[in-house]
């Protein structure tokens, strides 16, 4: 039984002097634990590595895009099977916690995993033990630069977006992105109360249950729904996609990560007005 | 030398089609790194907590509250002092690194708190290595059931928030919380890229230099301007804030965190009309 995405709730609805009971519908924020283990023996060494508060639905992909983006594993095919771990009885939810299995022969250095390691929500930096570790996961550049795309097709790419967006939207309180072709065809939609977490999933998404890229990123259009953060554009980097349009501000560091890595990014796409922060020349 | 909290950027700036080169403010997106060790023997050991993403600023108040919202100590009375690691050479900006020294007989359980941790960013469960654990931390339960705010209070706080919001907000890129006493009177404002970090300077702040409680915050009401999620909800638990108002939408585990905790937690408050998700008792 798949968990919800929105769940129902009686509130007390105020509209000036008018005071009423009725239900509104939230978007559903549950834990997602991901573990790393190996497969077929799944009785070898098994490991906690990540706790995200997430919308339920598409796991396996988040727990995919995950490990990825943060540089965990390098590649989709050093993944043997992705599962939840139902055979636990004392946890309340089971389909809160995933196990990504790896082939028996892919080396995770766990204890540089682990060292020495604590860091907060929301901080962008995750599994870097200090400042200056919070770049390595990185050393790539997006080379992608005969991709050309005009004007138009920027500008109507967050209609596209809302058109496709499902019964989440209407909780208000969830993020939304979209990978789109060059043509500015929606190729992948994912929503999530993280916006880390709805990236995670996109990305994921980019490989089928095989493992195999099934979307090519590197001549993709990356659509978000609300700000771009350092986090965001390093996740964009692994994934190597070169265009990022957000419909809400840039911060400065998001720019100058930009800017390393080679990525045109777009901010305040809204009507037919937007800013090019960073890559103009792949606009046309 | 402080570090600005905007930061100027040439961009280019499309409007239908009119494109012009111009300059933008962005809000500023740093890596916060905080320290714990001990005063005034500062050759003790010192561990590295937590690297956050955060808009430069009050960044000693961002240490206390992080560390009294996530438990991991459990007074501003157990903190020597706070300050910048400035006798460091080999880190390029010596204001992104904060050490806090505790008093010589505080106790910090340094092997439970790094103790096989691995989160991921935005996670809201800080510190804690599984889905059995993320409650552990706030085992309390706010009792001033005797509140009593009027709506129409409720209905100013939002303009109250703006007019008194800076520079940060004309960057579009800025969470802001602002701390209200019961007759509506904003007491402390704070802005960051990051809404926990918002909220944990705001919570920091209601502590003077001496550690000492300035304004107490069981009597108060906190306004967020964005959405409310599990994670900040915990944090208003171990600041025993009573009421929550939110300018967006709440998740599903914010309500069921509101509920548990005994919090009134008020969401999509705008213009004269909003819902309130739980503790309805204290709104007249």
């Amino acid at each position: 039984m798949t968990q919800p995405s929105v769940s129902p709730i009686h509130i007390t609805k105020v509209n000036g002097n008018h005071i009423e009971q009725t239900v509104d519908l939230l978007a559903v924020e549950e834990p997602l634990e991901i573990r790393l283990g190996y497969g077929p023996d799944t009785l070898r060494e098994q490991r906690r590595i990540s706790v995200t508060m997430r919308t339920p639905g598409h796991d396996f992909e988040l727990a995919l895009g995950f490990l990825l983006t943060e540089g965990i594993i390098a590649s989709p095919n050093e993944v043997y099977k992705i599962q939840y771990c139902t055979e636990l009885n004392s946890i309340e939810n089971k389909e809160n916690i995933v196990r990504v299995e790896l082939k028996p022969q892919v080396v995770i250095d766990f204890v540089k995993l682990h060292r020495n390691f604590y860091t907060t929500s929301s901080c962008g930096v995750c599994g870097k033990e200090s400042i200056e570790a919070i770049r390595t996961s990185c050393q790539l550049r997006i080379e992608n630069l005969e991709l050309r795309i005009q004007k138009e097709i920027i500008i109507g790419l967050p209609n596209k977006l809302r058109a496709q967006q499902s019964v989440f939207e209407h909780t208000g309180g969830i993020h939304a992105c979209a990978l789109f072709d060059s043509e500015g065809n929606l190729k992948i939609l994912r929503e999530d109360v993280g916006r880390h977490n709805a990236l995670d999933k996109l990305i994921g998404a980019t490989y089928h249950t095989e493992f195999a890229e099934v979307f090519p990123s590197n001549n993709s259009i990356l659509l978000l729904s609300g700000r771009a953060s350092f986090e965001l554009m390093q996740k964009v980097a692994m994934a190597n996609i070169p265009i990022v349009c957000a419909v809400g501000a840039p911060s400065s560091l998001a720019v100058q990560t930009a800017n390393e890595f080679g990525i045109t990014l777009i901010g305040f796409l809204r009507g037919d007005r937007f800013n090019i922060y960073s890559g103009a020349d792949r606009i046309a």
